[in-house]
C-alpha cells in the first residue's frame, strides 16, 4: 500500500503526533489541552509552522481559526480539510489532533508529488471544538454572540480566548463563510466508540451526524424530616426522579434503532441524608439522525414522566435547553471516502456519529463528508484513548484518496 | 384548666417562647441560631438569667451545657427535664426552646405553689443538639474525642464551641453523669411531623426512639460518551442507582410497620450532561425502634442491590457509616406522661419518635420519656414550623403532671 504514489508519509504523520502529543502531555500518557490556555495557544502556534514549512499560506480568521492555503489552478472555491487541536481536560492524544495533522500531511504529500489540484485547498484548525464547536460555528454563522462571555474550561471567556489566538471578537462576522461558498470538507476523526472496533472494519463512512436535544427536567415534591415522615406522607422528588430514568432506558431500548438517550447530570435538592429530597434537577440528552425519532421518543418519554409524577405526589416540568440538528453528510463525500477506501484495499462500514464534529457546521456551507478510524476499546477522553498507528496512516490515506475524488467530480 | 392550681402560666411560658425567638429571629418568621454562634451564645445567657430569676441554681458543665438546680427534700438522685435552645440554620421558633423553656415555667409554677419534690430538679439546656446531640451524648459517656474538630454550621470546631459556651473540653469526663445517677429525664419537644395532627390528638406519649442507621451505597460501571455508546454497551451507575432507589421504596413500603427507608443524598460522577455516569455514590438511612426489623430491611435490600448491579453490568458496595441504637423511653415515665395528660382532660397517642432527641442519650443513666405536641401541618426545621399556642401549654402542664408522678413514684 505504501508503495502506491498517491500515500503520505505515515512516519512523518505520526511522528508529527507525538510531537504535538507533548505540548500539554499528561504522566497517563494523554493530552490536556483546553481551548484558549496557554498550552492551546502553544499547540496552535507550533501547527502554523508546520504549515509554513509545508509552504501553506497561513491565515487567523477574525474567530481565531487557523487556516493553512494552497492555491488551485481552477477558479474554484476551495475544499477545506482538518479539524481542531485543542481537548478535554485529561484527554487523549488523537481527537482532534489526527485530522489535523493528517490534512497537513495531504498538503506536505500534494506538493511533494507536485500534483495541482483545481480547487484551492485549506487546512483547518478550527478552535474550542470541545467546548461547543465553537470555531467552526462562528464560520457557519451559527454562533450567539451572547455565548461570548461564556467561561471556557481554561478560565477565559470565549472573547478573551479568541483575542489570545489572534483573532478579533468584534468582528466575527469576517469570519462568517457564506452557504456554497466552499467546494467540499472533508475531516477525518476517530471514532471514539466501538462500533468499527466490533464490525472488525478499517475505516467508518460517516453517513451524518446525529441531533443532540437536551432538557432539563425537575421534578418538585416536598422536603422533609427523614424521621417523621412515614412513608404514605411521602412527596419524593428523587423516588419519582429515579423512576423517570429507569422509564427513559426502557423507552429508549425498547424502540430499535441507533439512537440513545442519556441522564447524565441529576442533583436532589437540599441533598441531606435526613431528608426527604424535595427536588431533583436533571439533564436527558437524546440523539439521532432522524428528528421524528427523536420527537416520538420524547413525546413517549413525556407521557410517562407526567404518569410517575401522578403517582408520587410529584409535578414535573421538561425544559428543551439546546439543541443540534442532525446533519446528514453529503452523498458525493460519502462515495468518495468509501471509493478511496475500496482503493487501499481497506474496509468499510456505513455508520452515524454519536458525536459532534466541526463537520456539521460546515455541512450547512457545502458538500461535507467524516471519516472515522477505530478507537481501540471505543474509549475516548481519555488519557488511555487510543488508534492505532496503521489505522491513523490508513485515515489519512483515505483523506488524501477521498480529496483527489472530490477535487475531480 | 387553668383553674387546677396545678397548671403552669400558659401566658408567661409563650411569653418566654416570643421573646428568645427574638434572638437570631429571621425575616420568614423563623429562627436562625446555630450551636456555638454568637447568637446561640446570646440566647442560652439569657436562658441563664431567666433560671437565677426563677431562683434556680445555675451551673455550665464541663461540656458547655446549662443546668439550673432546685434542691429536693430527700437524698435521691436527681430528676432532670429539658431540652435545647440551638436551631439548625434558618429553623423554627419551637425546635428545642419549648423543652426549655416550659421546664423553666414547671420550676417557677413548683416554686410560685410551694411545691417542694422529693427529688432534686435539675432544668437543662443542652448544647448543640442539632449537630449530634453533642451536649447530652457527652453528659452520657457516648461522645468521641476525636469529634471535638469538627466543625458545626458556625463555622467553629465542638472543640471552640464548648469553650464559647463556658465549658471546658479539656475535662470533659467531669460533665459525665454515671448510670442510675440520676432519678429521671422528661423533655417535652414539638411532634416535627403530622402523626398527632391526622390522629386529632393532643399529646403524644413517646414509646421510643427510632435507632437511625446509615449505609454510603456506591454503584461503579463505566463512564463513556453519551453519542458513542449504544444502548447495549453502556454500564450505567445512574440506571442501577435509579433502580436502587425505587428498590428501597418497594420494599420499606411493602413490609406493615412504622419503620422509614430515605435516600436523601445522591451524587453522578462525572456528572456531564454527555457523560454516561461511571458512578454514583448516595446514602441509605433506615429508621425503626427494632433493631430486628432494620436488619431484615437491609438484608432484603442488600440482596436487591446484588441483583440490580448484575442486571445492569455495574458493581455496588454498601458501607455502613454510622448508626444510633434505638432507645426505647421507660415504662414508667411512659404512664407519668399518659396520665398527666389524662388529669388534665387532653387525649392521647402512643407513638414512636422517627427523630433523635437528647432524651435519647438521657435513657442511658435512668427512666427517661418524652411528650410530644403536634406541629401544625408537620413542618419543622423551616421559618413556617409552628405549634399552637393550647398544645406549647399543654404541653408544659403535661411535663408538669408528669414530674410530680415521678417524684412521688
Amino acid at each position: 500500500m505504501s508503495s502506491d504514489t498517491r500515500c503520505v508519509d505515515g512516519d512523518r504523520l505520526l511522528g508529527d503526533l507525538a510531537s504535538l502529543s507533548r505540548i500539554g502531555g499528561t504522566a497517563a500518557g494523554g493530552v490536556s489541552r483546553p481551548a484558549y490556555g496557554d498550552l492551546d495557544v502553544e499547540a496552535r502556534e507550533v501547527v502554523r509552522d508546520w504549515m509554513r514549512a509545508a509552504g501553506l499560506e497561513v491565515r487567523i480568521d477574525a474567530a481565531g481559526n487557523t487556516f493553512g492555503s494552497r492555491p488551485g489552478s481552477a477558479s474554484l472555491p476551495p475544499l477545506i480539510i482538518g479539524s481542531h487541536t485543542d481537548s478535554v481536560p485529561d484527554g487523549g492524544r488523537f481527537d482532534g489532533p489526527l485530522g489535523v495533522l493528517a490534512a497537513l500531511e495531504v498538503a506536505r504529500t500534494l506538493n511533494e508529488k507536485s500534483i495541482t489540484l483545481r480547487h484551492p485547498l485549506e487546512v483547518v484548525n478550527f478552535q474550542n471544538e470541545e467546548g461547543g464547536l465553537v470555531g467552526s460555528r462562528i464560520v457557519a454563522g451559527a454562533f450567539e454572540e451572547e455565548g461570548l462571555d461564556l467561561r471556557a474550561v481554561s478560565g477565559y471567556t470565549i472573547r478573551e480566548g479568541i483575542a489570545r489566538l489572534g483573532g478579533n471578537a468584534e468582528r466575527l462576522n469576517e469570519a462568517r463563510r457564506a452557504k456554497g461558498s466552499i467546494g467540499g470538507y472533508l475531516e477525518l476523526h476517530i471514532e471514539q466508540g466501538r462500533i468499527l472496533e466490533r464490525a472488525k472494519k478499517d475505516v467508518g463512512v460517516v453517513e451524518g451526524l446525529v441531533g443532540i436535544n437536551y432538557w432539563e427536567v425537575t421534578f418538585d415534591g416536598v422536603a422533609s424530616h427523614a424521621g417523621t415522615t412515614p412513608m404514605a406522607d411521602r412527596h419524593d422528588a428523587l423516588l419519582a426522579a429515579a423512576r423517570f430514568v429507569d422509564a427513559v432506558h426502557e423507552i429508549v431500548t425498547t424502540r430499535p434503532g441507533r439512537h440513545v438517550g442519556t441522564i447524565g447530570r441529576l442533583a436532589v435538592f437540599p441533598g441531606g441524608a435526613n431528608v426527604i429530597p424535595g427536588r431533583v434537577m436533571l439533564t436527558l440528552e437524546l440523539r439521532d439522525l432522524e428528528p421524528a425519532v427523536v420527537a416520538a421518543l420524547f413525546e413517549a418519554i413525556s407521557a410517562r414522566a407526567d404518569d410517575i409524577a401522578t403517582k408520587t405526589g410529584t409535578s414535573v416540568s421538561m425544559t428543551p435547553t439546546h439543541s443540534n440538528a442532525p446533519s446528514p453528510t453529503h452523498p458525493a463525500a460519502q462515495d468518495a471516502v468509501r471509493r478511496a477506501a475500496g482503493a487501499l484495499g481497506l474496509t468499510t462500514h456505513e455508520m452515524v456519529s454519536g458525536a459532534g464534529h466541526d463537520a456539521q457546521n460546515m455541512a450547512v456551507l457545502g458538500p461535507a463528508g467524516m471519516i472515522f478510524v477505530p478507537s481501540v476499546n471505543g474509549i475516548s477522553h481519555s488519557p488511555v484513548e487510543l488508534t492505532k498507528d496503521e489505522d491513523c496512516v490508513n485515515g489519512a490515506n483515505v483523506l488524501l484518496g477521498a480529496l483527489l475524488l472530490l477535487d475531480s467530480a
